[in-house]
């Protein structure tokens, strides 16, 4: 019997770690023969676009630099199945190719999106009596799945913002001048990946002093009360803001637009961030500037949180032998035990239960002034960040896994 | 005797290291009595703000963290001395603050600004008779002082330019779509930390392909030809672009202009790496984006360079030394000796030498095409860049030194 694994949707650091995880568990199993992965997501098994994994992941060290690499090794897409009793056709595409290769079961590593994947196609294997076994296993910085208490990838990602916000505090401090820097982080409908700035309060940092999420009531008077009330305090005002705010609202209310013109006379959208430099400038006079993460807060391998690549490794591996044995359309999900000492354990649920759907931030962690996150979003958030993976490095910097070699072993 | 020391300029992960490097050395000498910090620079000579050092660095741990914490404990400036022949009012006010605190010896922490400062301020007290003694201690990420091989602070950022361009490598290349991403990098006037990304390449990392530095002859057709190639080898294109590219000149041969229209009607001054997204997307339709590394660069001292640190603690300490010697209006350097095994050593030279002047990437180290740098380049880097610092940690977050003690400290 062979199986199959896919990664999909946006990059983040464990994504590998679950990859690994499959392949480390099917590699041990007695069942299973071939392991394949799909370049490309689901559009590798629709266009029989697969590799070998065995010829590619070969060692020990192979295995060690895979699970420090971020993004996904095999590639993504965005691409999203069609409804199957309207369109067949790309089905009965992916039905020729696990036929073809002996799939027996297949492994979709990725977030909403990709859990729609794992139900329309269980659906259909189940409908047309296939015997085939699709599991989902979630990935996402945004930390916005139901039923999970997290998702692997989102520890890593809020280390790197804890851990870096706390340095944009120091670089914010220098000068004898009265500032403003509003950092925005990455969420496009929830606001956990910004809240998790909180856990600097846990080792007694104050900044930042403003935390507003998409689930927060926040308006621009607010918002300038907030400011007023902080300089008053501070010389330096540090504020996380997710990039999941309605922006166009906030803009709407302070009489501008969030559209520029650019270079070439091109209208584009500003982000939060930008646009809430300007409205903190325009009303304060003072110094402001906004800082992005960018794509660094989801691709920081070198500052990935263990808790997460060995959570990330184990769902993954949980995740194969629940198709082995004999599950299909399930979605594999940690349940938390415990803060403290922190346990998890892992189970599964159906995938229709998260498919295209997302989990806000709690409204009860919100605190009452809607500007800022209590002390149960740090107890949640801690243990998540915690422990260093140490890296495989080269002239001082971490190696990652080398793809080149993929291209002997694709399109078998 | 009573000395002081203070930073000044940008912040940089290793100018705390430098601090301590002068601290620890004033602290073991017999001579040395009192230790006073300057708060925001000179500003604090001027206006007699200082800190009794001893009373806030109080034990090994206080040192250890000083030495993890990024940008500068004592407060910044960007404040110029005037000319003393033509304002004594200052340099007045400066040698009464020496008085008042029996200060003898004065260690100023900066890049080529502050050598102004300890030149104009040498030449002061050697010209009114006042025995003070002003020594340099460099440091700027820029790497852009003459006379030393590097500078101070320049490492760190450079390990982090290296380590995050290999991670954004890794983020841009999932999607099975053609992509160009153009990545901005610090350096007003030189390309050294641009340049720095070229050390990939000692660890078999192709990318980034294109390296476009100030000193190089960069313009839009080359560049559209360089990345037309590029294109043709690459799905994913990757481009390290100096920010001290001159970005007018791009856009005028491009037939715009770097103003941009933000949502207040305001205009804006676009840095190159959103213009040449801008050019490079008109020009092949693919997808493109930029991306800044922002303060990132020199603040992220979770991912220092150990090399850089402990010699910016040297040259700290070595600078009080000469102090105590008897020299004064010098800057301390480092003199390479061999990059294999890596060996330095530091001198002195006279400050006027690095004041106001700027050390430019070399331009043999430019390959003819204009649009990468020699092997030369990685050789002179790499040694920079090595090591890493233990931290010490709680919570899984890195800890940095706490000032909230100063209050209590300062204008004594």
């Amino acid at each position: 019997m062979n199986i199959a694994i896919a990664q999909s949707g946006g990059p983040t650091c464990a994504i590998n770690a679950s990859l690994l995880g499959v392949f480390r568990a099917a590699y041990k199993s007695s069942e299973v023969d071939a392991i394949f992965g799909s370049i490309n997501g689901i559009e590798g098994m629709i266009g029989d676009n697969l590799i070998n994994l065995k010829s590619v992941i070969r060692t020990n060290e192979d295995m060690e630099l895979l699970r420090q690499t971020p993004s996904t090794v095999l590639g993504s897409c965005r691409y999203k199945l069609p409804d199957y009793e309207k369109d067949t056709e790309v089905y009965e595409k992916i039905a020729a190719c696990f036929e073809k290769h002996m799939i027996d079961s297949f492994v979709y590593i990725g977030g909403n999106d990709s859990m729609d994947t794992v139900v329309k196609l269980s659906a259909y294997f189940e409908k047309t009596g296939k015997p085939y076994r699709v599991i989902g296993v979630p990935k996402t910085i945004d930390n916005d799945l139901p039923i999970t208490d997290h998702t692997p990838g989102f520890g890593s990602a809020a280390k790197y913002v804890a851990t870096t916000v706390q340095e944009i505090i120091r670089d914010s401090s220098v000068y004898s001048i009265d500032s403003v820097t509003v950092i925005e982080i990455m969420g496009r409908h929830a606001g956990w990946l910004t809240a998790s700035a909180c856990v600097l309060r846990a080792i007694g940092q104050e900044a930042p002093h403003l935390i507003y999420l998409p689930e927060a009531d926040v308006n621009v008077p607010r918002i300038l009360d907030d400011i007023r009330r902080e300089r008053a305090k501070h010389q330096a005002v540090i504020v996380a803001v997710s990039e999941g705010i309605d922006v166009s609202s906030l803009a709407e209310s302070a009489g501008v637009t969030t559209a520029g013109v650019d270079a070439f006379g091109h209208k584009f959208q500003n982000g939060v961030g930008k646009v809430l430099e300007r409205i903190i400038a325009k009303e304060f006079g003072c110094k402001v500037r906004s800082i992005e993460l960018n794509v660094m807060q989801r691709c920081s391998s070198h500052l990935c949180s263990k808790t997460d690549i060995e959570e990330a490794e184990a769902i993954g591996a949980a995740g194969l032998r629940a198709a082995l044995s004999g599950h299909t359309g399930k979605m594999m999900y940690f349940r938390r035990i415990s803060d403290t000492p922190y346990e998890t354990v892992i189970e599964m649920t159906d995938a229709f239960q998260c498919a295209n759907l997302e989990k806000k931030f709690p409204k009860e962690w919100i605190t009452p002034s809607q500007n800022n996150v209590t002390d149960e979003a740090i107890r949640y958030f801690l243990p998540l960040i915690q422990g260093d993976v140490k890296l495989i490095t080269r002239c001082g910097l971490p190696m990652h896994f080398d793809r080149s070699s993929f291209e002997a072993f694709t399109n078998l």
